[in-house]
């Protein structure tokens, strides 16, 4: 790790621990006033960290606030994001902007947020949902580690957010990857949003926890400047472990009425007589006895990541005649993104043999992370790369994305880019039954804001979407399916996002077939089918659910005057709610088949038949439509 | 704790140990055909647990098979789902079911799934995405100790599941609650479904785990017999603390080229002499030295859950001029009805004073849960206590309700009966942040198989709505909001699952504004402009988002020719896409009002009046429209 070209101060001297002190002080203010001035706001969370945060940002963080964007600097994920208040201030204090700024705390055209998020350039992620913060670090560690670029990354946790799983999906990850440049402080002030925590003031428990997955441990006096500064300094200093600072604080730490104290979370302390009283308590001798500042990086000798652009994979080379799933084209395609761009990392959730990333592991295993079966945590970490410039692909079957719903939520408000890649898509994976299935990944998917939306029928699709994936900023999720399904197109056919294919059409077309996946091919059977009865269909290949290519859409509503969709996915918020929603407006007859029942085990086939998806059941939707 | 009737065996005797011996080898051999009989599923993640399952099925369980109901029998729950067979096989031994039926596993008309649902009588829960059996379990001990049943959980867990976060909420909480009611049995084989756990055989390490919060632990070698029943027998033992059995197992044990190897997940044996050859290696001397059954339990002392059915609250009563916040109403019928119905229960996230489940929490400390920051855990928790005959209600902030998505979605599977409560909806939160608002709840819970949405305006409507959730089977999910609004509607107002209300209608409507939640009451105000300026308009309150008042709608379009949806939700899958999408063969045009864009902190007025989900841009919208 490459050493700061700034010196650090030395911890021992009585003039930093004072000015450290200080400094905690003018913070605490910063947060009473500013949260008083906002009307709203959590005082007594920033609080109990301001020496955690003053000893860190004036002696240890190295960041170069004119370069939010320095690939050396260190980094800082406030997860207890509720105590924004402070991370301005300490921002302010810093240089960043003038202290003046912090009084606009919360108003709807400052970037001072009540939970921190990247509207303000100094924030990487956003942070409020608790427990999510760990995951991003572990993702920014790696990231760091990778690129050999010396940065540190910490990350504040609360002890209440600390009940989260996610946050030991993230511990347990962090030890196993030994990411000793990842150190957590835990901010153990006793008292969450309702009432005590469940573990209080037992910092033993927190430590023992940490030290059970084999992370370095502190445990200390979170308002003892002198022991906050030695505990970073240990924490640095250690090797092949993360570390973890077990800070014992008191929320509300220094005003009398608000110390130790519950029902102050999330509240302001009134203008006037109130604030000034807290004023007063908090002191106002501010003068500094030393200089403080936030270090600048040094020029780091690694590489910096975020530079390749490139995605222009080598053409996909199926036979015409080949049967491929869509899960083995996105591990070819990963494959070959990750020849050409350095920065294309793979996460996976012990699923690999099953979606198929396995083939970017067996090439660039410095560039996969096996994130075992933790998807919360995966999606965290997936953010935290991108965070640092990566272009992260995350995948495990299509269900257990759901159990990183708000990390993918929050990657939004992150304005984050990552790929999430959901294999298994509906009932056509057949005998491991309901559990398995993803039924809900679309409509899930669809409601994430500015996320794109793409679900390839077959190999060449697939390998060129992720392509565009991987140049796609924001929330992109690609949907495959378990199933082999014949090759559609030739290598060189293109395809866009917001595209979609018109693979059968004349003019005498009486209805549209609009699917996706595994219902295509059943589209195209069906389209046989009905044409040798002398029905003409048209069929559409919707491979992008989100945006859509409206245009296309409106011109089959418009011609075929009948539009039927078909998809292996719940009715509620797919591919059909999705296509009768934007074309609510046009006249034209819709109808949707989709999986209207519980799923059981059993055959695929079997059961894309028992809930009327396949072609017999379009057969004879058309038919009974036009007939 | 209640004593079973039916004395349990003595654990020394040489024949139980051989005969628990034998009967895991006819598990294994039950396990092993019927998988190749399948022609897929997980034998080898079966016979890793052979001894455990003998051991505890037929030693210990106390259950009558033939009344799978009993409010006194034990409870299992497989949470290593993919274990099903086993599961199966036990059952069958067990008297539940003929052995012959076991060959039917997987097949599209048993009941003998893939992963165990409760289409078979004996599961109470569905399993298969991992990491939930053991919150499934903490609901049923709560449920068992409120009840005084005597009924002992007992939750089998692998090791690669013990990686997702949502276990160690759940172990957080069970050893909080001190219910040394549940034991929990960890499988740990070492390998998971794509390569070796993170942790692979470190059993100390999973017992510093389960220790560092509490629990009582035991190590074991799960394949030594003896060992096994002596772990169980301390196990039951053991008072006011949960307790684990860390069993070092060997997946695949008893067949030579299976046990311990790689490449073994979910591939069953080949038909013929791979078969033949397995079936040798297992042995087949079957006897039983000493009978073994599942013993019944006795005639529990304690009071059973699942009868109550009453959910007539006492009337709402509110001043006419009133403001009351929807999530207010929420705690009031709580509250009312856990007056009339000891089944109701309340689980909460630390939000209880936002959501206002603390007004339950007042008058029944006893049937309320408090789950800290663990939303996955407290939805695992209530659908434990649903399988147990209680009727939950657990809340918190709807967006963090996305934290327990996949939980959710199971719970679907599992039929479960479960109410959650999403408070803190949409923009109008205001200066929190995006973070914190609910966007993407509706397109969530509109998806889950077999919901009811409930999103209701005002505090008479949220009562009765709250009062009919008691009552509706299935997943029941309840939007409420932040700021106060005014009352709609009269005490004695009826609402149903399913209805609509239709406030402001005339012969001269020229658009409908479908709206719910904080948007119905901008639509009112705008319907007042519109009317100021000659333009009559009808008002529809969507109280029901799931199922939708198709009636009322359609009528509406047909007469007014316009339909404008207005919500505070993101455009996909919410409210405008399900009216929009179930309304589009209809001759009608349709317009969706809703957020946008990427919200921020300010004043919740101005952020709807930012996104265009308030009054003026209503009006703005149907003078357009209809100008």
């Amino acid at each position: 790790m490459k050493d700061s070209e700034q010196p650090q101060f030395d911890s021992s001297s009585p003039d930093l621990v004072k000015s450290i002190e200080t400094m905690a002080t003018r913070l605490r203010r910063h947060s009473l006033t500013s949260t008083t001035a906002a009307g709203s706001g959590h005082p007594s969370s920033c609080f109990s960290c301001a020496e955690l945060i003053s000893a860190l940002f004036f002696n240890f963080l190295r960041f170069d606030v004119a370069q939010p964007d320095n690939p050396y600097n260190d980094r800082f994920v406030l997860s207890k994001g509720h105590a924004a208040p402070i991370l301005w201030a300490a921002w302010a204090e810093g240089g960043a902007f003038p202290a003046e700024r912090l009084q606009t705390l919360r108003n709807i055209d400052s970037d001072l947020e009540g939970h921190p998020t990247p509207r303000n350039p100094l924030v990487d992620v956003a942070t409020g949902s608790l427990g999510q913060g760990l995951s991003v670090g572990v993702g920014m560690a790696l990231s760091a580690r990778m690129d050999a670029t010396g940065s540190r990354i910490f990350v504040l946790l609360g002890d209440g957010e600390a009940a989260e799983g996610s946050v030991w999906e993230a511990v347990a990850l962090a030890a196993h990857c030994k990411l000793d440049n990842l150190i957590t402080i835990v901010d153990a002030n006793r008292l969450g949003q309702s009432q005590a925590t469940m573990f209080e003031h037992d910092v033993q428990g927190h430590q023992a926890r940490f030290a059970s997955y084999g992370w370095h441990t502190e445990v200390i006096d979170g308002h003892d400047v002198q022991q906050v500064l030695a505990s970073f300094q240990t924490a640095l200093d250690v090797k092949g472990q993360p570390a973890a600072i077990i800070a014992r604080t008191l929320k509300g730490k220094g005003l009398s009425f608000m110390e130790n104290k519950d029902g102050w979370h999330g509240k302001p302390v009134a203008r006037g007589e109130e604030l000034d009283k807290a004023l007063e308590e908090l002191g106002s001798d501010l003068e500094l006895e030393q200089e403080l500042h936030i270090a600048t990086p040094g020029n780091g000798a690694g590489a910096s990541s975020g530079a390749s652009t490139q995605t222009a994979i080598e053409s996909p080379k199926y036979p015409a005649d080949a049967q491929v799933a869509t899960r083995q084209a996105y591990g070819a395609a990963l494959q070959k993104l990750g020849k050409i761009n350095p920065d294309v990392v793979v996460l996976d959730g012990d699923t690999k043999n099953s979606t198929f990333s396995q083939e970017f592991l067996k090439e660039f295993p410095d560039r996969f992370v096996e994130c075992y079966i933790a998807e919360q945590n995966m999606v965290g970490a997936a953010v935290g790369l991108g965070a640092m410039g990566k272009i992260p692909f995350a995948s495990t079957f299509a269900c257990f994305l759901t159990r990183a719903y708000d990390q993918i939520r929050m990657a939004a408000i992150s304005q984050s880019s990552i790929n999430l890649c959901g294999s298994h898509a509906g009932v056509s994976i057949g005998q491991d039954g309901p559990s398995q299935m993803g039924l809900e990944d679309l409509a899930m998917m669809r409601a994430i804001f500015g996320s794109t939306v793409l679900y390839p029928s077959d190999g060449v699709s697939t390998e060129r979407l992720i392509a565009l994936a991987a140049e796609t900023p924001g929330i992109v999720y690609i949907r495959t399916s378990r199933p082999k399904t014949p090759i559609l197109y030739s290598a060189e056919e293109d395809f866009t996002i917001g595209g979609s294919k018109v693979l059968k059409s004349s003019s005498q077309d009486r209805a549209t077939l609009v699917a996706a996946g595994v219902t295509l091919h059943e589209a195209l059977k069906a389209y046989q089918e009905l044409q040798n009865d002398g029905i003409s269909v048209r069929v559409i290949d919707l491979y992008s659910i989100k945006p859509l290519d409206l245009e296309t859409l409106r011109q089959a509503a418009g011609e075929t005057q009948l539009l039927v969709t078909v998809e292996d996915h719940y009715p509620e918020g797919g591919l059909g709610d999705a296509v009768r929603s934007a074309l609510a407006n046009e006249s034209c007859r819709f109808h949707q088949l989709a999986v209207t029942g519980l799923p059981r085990s059993g055959p695929g086939s079997e059961l894309m038949d028992v809930f009327g998806i396949n072609a017999r059941s379009i057969v004879e939707t058309v038919k009974k439509l036009t007939g």
